[in-house]
C-alpha cells in the first residue's frame, strides 16, 4: 500500500509540500495514519515539470525517510506541478524501474491500490500492451501494466477516457479469471498541463484520497493564518493521506470520480470502468 | 533503536531463527514490539563463525524484510554461533559501514541502543582509541566507537573486563561534558568461542534482552511439542525481543548483567562499569 | 559483454577460482582481456549448490570489483558446483533482477552476448514463453528470456535440446524481422548435477569461452606445479576468459559446440539451433 | 584516481558540460585518457549553486555511467557554478559519504589525487581538526579529511591561504613519518562566488589540469564555431582531462599552481604549501 502526492500550481520548492507539513509525505514513509501497512518503505521516486519538455525523476529503491539526496533535490528544485511516490511493495522486486512514478513522452503516473491475484492474469495483461508502447514498460509492477495499458488505450489523446478502458479492461480480465474485485486504486497523472487524480476500485471501497481545499475558502476560514495566505488560488494539492489536521483544508474525493485540476476552474466527475469495443 | 539475535549451539541453517519463528528478527524489522520505533529499515548485518578462523559477514543498507540476498543466504550457511542485527538510524548516514556487526580479527559486535549527545563527546571518544585499533573505524556511529574502545581496553584479553572499561570510560567522558545518562546499551560479543552478552544503561532502563531458556526445563515443560524438543542441551538465543510467544522459552536478563554463553553451564554475572586507571 | 565462470568438482571454497588466480574473474570485471569493453562494473551474481535442494544465489547491482560482501562470502562458503557473472549491460537498467544468474527451482543460467535488436522482437520472444514459466521473468533483459524460453521448450527435461530449440526460436523470430545474426552467447547451466556450456552465435564468430583442461595431462605437464597437483580427476572449470597464463591450461571450446560437464567423463558435441515444431 | 570537473559562468544546463561533449566527464567513467586508472567506477556526486543560499549535492555510490537519475538531474538543473566528481576508490569503501564534493555551509570540495600512506597519519590528521568542524567527517577518506583540515586552517576567511596552510601540514605530518612524498592533488573548491582551483603534488608531478581558454581567444580563433561563439566571456571550466580535442581550447595548469576564477579577471598564482605556527 503506497502512498502519494502531486502539486499544481504556482512554482515552489518541492521541499515545502514533502517535508515541511505537520504530517509531509516523507513523514508518512515511516508513519502513516490511514495506509494498511504503517510505513512505506521499498523506495520512492520524485516526477516534477520545469522549463524542459520531459519531466525531470529521480527514483530510488531506499526508503525516503533517510534519504539525503532527496532532501537535497527538493530543497533545490522549484516546480509548478510534480508528483512524488513512496513504495511499500506488496511482493514484486525493489528496485528503481519499480519505483512510480513511471513515465512516457511528457506523461506521469502514480498509483496506489493493487491488482488482486496480478500474477496470474499478469501475462494477459502485458500482451494487451500496444507493441508501441511495449518498451515502456522496464519493471515488473502491476501499476506500470496499468500505465502502458492506459497509453494503450489512448492516453495522450483522451486521458480520463483511457483511464476508465485501462480499468474496464483490467475489471473484464480479472473477471474471466474468477477474480472478484480486480482493482483498488487511487492514480495521479500528469501531461505538464493537467493534473488528473482518480479514486476507484472495483469493490467500491477505495484508498483513501483528498484535495486540498479553495484557497479563497480557506482565507476565509483562517483569516490570520500566514501560511493558508500564501496559497494561491490556482494552487491545488492531492494527497493520499492530509498533510495536517488544520480542519477545513483537506476534502476526501469521493468512490469512483476523477478530478482534473487545471487553469480555472477544476473539475470533478464520475470515474466509470468501460470495456473497450477493440484495444485502440 | 535497533534490534539483535544471537546464537551459540548446534550447527543450523540460519534461516530457522532469522526467518522461521513467530516473530522473527525479519519480521522485527517491519514490526517491532518492544522497540521505540515500530520498525528498523536502515540497513542490517549478519556475522557468522564457521570452518574458517575469521567469521563471515554479510551487511546491507536496504531494509532486511525485502532483501532476497539475505533470505538466500540465510538459507544456505549453516552455523553454529552467529549475530544478526537490524538497524534504526538516531541520525548517522545509511551506509554498509554503520551496519552492525562490526568486526576486527575473530571478533564479532552488535549494539542496541546509544550514546546521548555522541557528537558532542566522539572525538574525544575517538582519541582514546589505541592507534593499533583506529583503522577499525571505517563508519561514523556511536556503537563502532565503542567496538574500537572495548579492543583499546582489552576485548581480546578479558572481554568482559573490557566492556566494563568502555562502559565507564564513556559514561566519565559523557558526565564531563555534563550528560547525565550518557550510555543505553544491550551488546552481543563473540569471538567465535564464547557468546557474551550485556544488558546495561546508565539510567538503569535498559533496552529490553532476553536468553532462551534451559533446553531440559522446556522438555519438561512441554513434552510433547516438537520443536521444543529440537533444541539441543547447549543451545542458546540471546534477543532484543522475544521470537515468540509460548510462555517460558524467553528469560528477561536483568538489568546490568552479563551473560557468558559458553560449553558447559553459562554464567550470569553484574555487570559494573569501571574508570579504567589507565588506558590499556 | 559480460564475463561468468563455472566449477564442478570437489567442493571448494568459492574464493580460490574467484579472486585468488592470476587473472580472477573478479580482476576481470575490472580489465577484462577479451571483451568488447574492458570492464564489466554492472551489477554480478553467483550461484551455488550446497546441501540444499535449490542452489544458493548472492546478486547485487553494485561493481563486483570493490563489494566485501562477495568477499566474504566467497572466503566462507565451500561449494562442488557455481556460476558466477558479472555484467557489462548493453542498455537495460542496472538491477538485481537483470543481474546472472538466472533461476528456476534447482536451475541456474548464465549468458554472455546478446540477442541482436533485441527491443524489437522482445514481445514476440515473451509472448512465446510457456505461461507456467512466465512469472520466472522479473528483469528486463535478453538474457533472462533466454532462460524462460529454455524452460518453455523443456530445459528441465532435455537441456541441450531445449537449448538449441531456444537458439533455434530466437533465431528464427530475429531472421523474420530481418535481424541478420540475431544471436550471440556463451552459456553456463545446471541443474545442481551436471553443469552444461554452450559457444554460439548465428554469424560463427562467438564470445570466447575455454575449459580447463584434464587434470592428469596437467600433472604430467606440470610434475612440480602444487597448485596443479590440488586439482582432482573431475574438476573442471569453464570461463569467458582463461583466468591464468601457465601453457596448457585452459582449452578453447570450438564454435557452435557444447560441453556438459558430469561425474565420469565429460562429453562435447556439435551445438544446432533447431525450429521446434511447436512450442513445447 | 578520480575526475572531477567544475563550471563558473553563466547559468547552463548541467548536462551540457557532464554529458554532452566529445570527451565528457561521465564519458570519462568509461574511458579516462589520462588517468592512472582507466576508469572511474566507485561512486560520483555533483554539487551546484542556485537560488538557495547552500549548495545542492547529489551523490550516489554507483558508477556515474549508468545512472538515470543524474542523466535525468543533469538535464534539469540550470546553475550557473558547479562541480561534478567521479570516483575511483584506492581503498576505502565506497558509500555516498566518500563521494565528493564535500560540503560545509556554502562550501563544496573535490579532490583528485591522495594522501601517501593516509592509514598511517590519518589519526594524526583527524586530531588536528578543530572540533568546531569535526563533525564535517561522516565518511573514512583522505579528501574529506583535507576538507575538514582546510576549514581549521581558515577556509571560509582565507581560501587558499588555508589550502596552503592545509597541504603544508599534511606534507609536514607525512614526513615526520617517513613518508618522501605525501602529497598528490588536484583540488576544486568553492564557496558559491569564487571557484578555486589548485594543481599540487609533494612529488612535483601532479595530476593533470585543465582551464578552458579565454572565450573571446577561442571565438577569433574559430570564427564560424557555433558552440564556440555560445562561451560567454565570463564562462570557465576547469578540467582533469580535455572534454574534447579542439586545439587551443584547453589550457594546462601549471604545477604548484591555484586558479581563482571569478567576475572580472581571473588570478592565476604559485601555491606554496606552509607550515602554520598553530593550528588557527
Amino acid at each position: 500500500m503506497c502512498r502519494w502526492m502531486a502539486y499544481r500550481g504556482q512554482s515552489v520548492l518541492m521541499e515545502g509540500l514533502l517535508y515541511k507539513t505537520e504530517h509531509s509525505l516523507i513523514e508518512q514513509s515511516r508513519h502513516a495514519r490511514m495506509g494498511v501497512e504503517p510505513f512505506n518503505g521499498d523506495g520512492f521516486g520524485l516526477g516534477w515539470y520545469g522549463q524542459e519538455s520531459a519531466p525531470g525523476r529521480y527514483r530510488s529503491l531506499m526508503p525516503a525517510w533517510g534519504n539525503r539526496n532527496l532532501r537535497d533535490l527538493a530543497a533545490h528544485i522549484r516546480s509548478p506541478l510534480f508528483l512524488a511516490h513512496i513504495r511499500a511493495t506488496t511482493g514484486t522486486p525493489v528496485q528503481e524501474t519499480n519505483c512510480h512514478p513511471f513515465g512516457h513522452a511528457n506523461w506521469l503516473f502514480v498509483h496506489n491500490g493493487a491488482i488482486d491475484r496480478f500474477h496470474e492474469i499478469r501475462r494477459e495483461l502485458l500482451f494487451a500492451v500496444d507493441p508501441a508502447y511495449f518498451d515502456v514498460i522496464e519493471g515488473s509492477t502491476d501499476s506500470e501494466t496499468m500505465f502502458a495499458l492506459a497509453l494503450t488505450f489512448g492516453l495522450q489523446e483522451d486521458a480520463l477516457g483511457a483511464l476508465e478502458r485501462m480499468a474496464g479492461f483490467v475489471e473484464e480480465t480479472g473477471r474471466r479469471h474468477g477474480i472478484e474485485h480486480p482493482l483498488q486504486m487511487t492514480l495521479g497523472v500528469s501531461d505538464g498541463e493537467r493534473l488528473y487524480a482518480v479514486r476507484y476500485s472495483s469493490i467500491g471501497e477505495s484508498r483513501t484520497l483528498f484535495h486540498s481545499a479553495d484557497a479563497q475558502a480557506l482565507r476565509a476560514l483562517y483569516p490570520d493564518h500566514e501560511l493558508v495566505h500564501s496559497i494561491g488560488d490556482e494552487d491545488r494539492a492531492v494527497v493520499s493521506e492530509p498533510l495536517g489536521d488544520l480542519p477545513g483544508v483537506w476534502v476526501e474525493i469521493p468512490e469512483a470520480t476523477a478530478l482534473i485540476v487545471q487553469d480555472g476552474p477544476d473539475e470533478q466527475r464520475a470515474f466509470r470502468p468501460r470495456v473497450a469495443e477493440t484495444v485502440a
